[in-house]
């Protein structure tokens, strides 16, 4: 396997994977919830400042796509990720307002081989989203499946 | 208020919402993946057969909007929904292809008015996406916020 490719052993519990910035806009937000999530607060500033949200927010299921655009460029990307089999904990901590700039980063919290394919491993990560002022907006807990570069020799460890 | 909007109190343990339905294409896959969630398996069918998922598959973000979409159309639109604070649990089960036909039912398994802002109610629901088969291929339980239509009438009882 190429060496620049990211495998399951390259993940260490503890290490950190910070995000590029991504600017959400009016134009991409009202986008995003005229195909998905076509609630008043999503769509229009005067019905959001009228909402719980203070304002023209993103959906939150936008903030999860613009979250897994982020970890995608930070460590997705040319790595084994075989996809994930869930979420086992979501938080939309704060809204997300057109104009905020979220940023963030994915912690490992966990690993292990699985029994049942031992060329395949699960990793689970803390990611932390957060706007310009550094308040979370958004924490989640996943599972990401990654294969193993040398299963023999992980096995055998 | 409107007697047509479905408030908190409109709500019963048990009740289930069955949604309409959604055909996933492939373009449409695609289109998602490339910008929010550019993994091969969902962006090409020969990498999304040589990957877990056996075929051109839907990012699970991807489901999660097509989720909000069916929800919506179920039981948000027109009603008091104010927002969610978060998913407890969510499991992507089996792979959504291209060519598969989506839909389900939200059933709800518990509300109460909250104490610090008696005029909000939280109703829990399981979400429950199904394919053409009757497989579940995603599931999620989410509280979500509806304003009450009585809140003097609800907090007395």
């Amino acid at each position: 396997m190429d060496a620049t490719i990211r495998a399951y052993e390259d993940f260490a519990v503890g290490q950190s994977f910070p995000y590029d910035r991504k600017l959400m806009t009016a134009e991409e937000i009202i986008r995003f919830a005229s195909q998905f999530d076509p609630q008043p607060m999503h769509l229009d500033e005067e019905a959001g400042k009228a909402s719980l949200l203070g304002g023209l927010a993103a959906s939150g299921w936008h903030t999860c796509g613009v979250f897994m655009q982020l970890a995608y460029e930070a460590f997705i990307k040319n790595s084994t990720a075989q996809g994930a089999p869930g979420v086992t904990d979501l938080r939309w901590r704060r809204p997300v307002l057109a104009g905020d700039e979220l940023t963030g980063s994915s912690t490992v919290l966990d690993k292990r081989v699985l029994k049942s394919r031992p060329h395949v491993g699960l990793i689970t990560f803390r990611h932390t989203i957060t706007n310009q002022r550094g308040e979370a907006v958004m924490e989640l807990d996943n599972p990401i499946l990654f294969a193993l570069r040398n299963p023999q020799k992980e096995a055998g460890a």
